[in-house]
């Protein structure tokens, strides 16, 4: 496969592609997209992904977006990496059930914080939803701790892309205002994944 | 394959599910879930799905939830039907990628006017929720239509699960404050969904 190219912008939801493209060793670059100065609002990257968002990968077949079709695409495109159950439908499922769940109800939670301009124009309004965040996240990853993460790995004993997606939005916990002592698994398991020196790698780079 | 239960309510996300899995042929039995008496609420359903919300689909391996999860694994689970592109990597992204964006962005764009209660307490914000959903769904579909719809189905050449989440959101417009006629091939996908024999059987049976 001819080298991807991966459009990221710092602390959003991209680090968890970009985490499965450096786990499995991808031939990748990655492109800084600066939301500061608007530039995924720009002619030239809306051309890239006309929704405005990241991630987004160049591919030689054509350009991807969304966080769970990219990790599941990463994992089935370097199936040495073990990145992703591709032998068993119903492991498969379970795997996009939790990534879905986190970008359909927990990032979009999270969003509220934030973004809330996306779905009001009221200022109270906007204050209102994001008085309720710490709720809405909290109720969230009670819900992960509680009934979804297996162990030791998010969905076992194999490491894969949701150990990636779950990490990168529990990174937003303590900026959503909610005490992530309360979830000792999720808690435990973010230590792990910010000691591997993969994930330190990529953290880095996002960072300089 | 043993015989799946597949749980519903009526008027939700989960027809495409439902219409996924008639038109595999899949073994199932549909068990609906009365939303106006708050049975997603019950204790028993909460066994089943601890998110309170449906789809849910009961498989011989465990318990399945998330749209574009059910959707991929009914179709990889009945491969004559030829309802995604297994064998290709890049094209299950571009579906997955596609059925992601539904379910983060479109499907979360019209419950603001009927769910705000999930993102803010204060009724004026609720309000305010309300009354931008004609334009944030508006314009999730005046991007499926110009950038995303294929055509002649929403992928390509391929009829797909893709096709039946598409159709179950598209159901919403005119609930939504959107005039469907701003989108001329949606539209006319829609129509050539709902006279489907199997697409009409299955919105009969949720209907009865």
């Amino acid at each position: 496969m001819s080298t991807l190219t991966f459009y990221y912008a710092r602390n959003t939801c991209a680090l968890a592609s970009h985490i499965a493209l450096e786990t499995a060793g991808a031939r990748y670059e990655a492109v800084r997209v600066d939301f500061a100065r608007q530039e995924q609002r720009s002619a030239e990257y809306l051309r890239i992904n006309p929704k405005g968002r990241v991630p987004a990968l160049v591919t030689e077949c054509g350009i991807l977006t969304e966080t769970p079709a990219i990790l599941q695409f990463v994992a089935q495109t370097h199936p040495a990496a073990g990145l992703a159950p591709l032998d068993d439908a119903f492991e498969l499922a379970r795997m996009n059930a939790f990534n879905s769940y986190l970008c359909s109800t927990v990032h979009v939670a999270h969003a509220h914080r934030m973004r809330g301009y996306r779905w009001a124009d009221d200022p109270t309004a906007l204050e209102a939803m994001k008085k309720k965040v710490p709720q809405t996240v909290g109720e969230c990853f009670e819900l992960i701790e509680r009934e979804f993460f297996v162990g030791p790995w998010v969905l076992g004993e194999r490491y894969g892309v949701s150990d990636m997606y779950l990490f990168t939005l529990a990174n937003w916990l303590e900026g959503d205002g909610v005490d992530p002592a309360r979830f000792p698994k999720v808690s435990a398991h973010r230590e792990r994944m910010r000691a591997d020196p993969i994930v330190a790698r990529v953290m880095a780079a996002e960072a300089a």
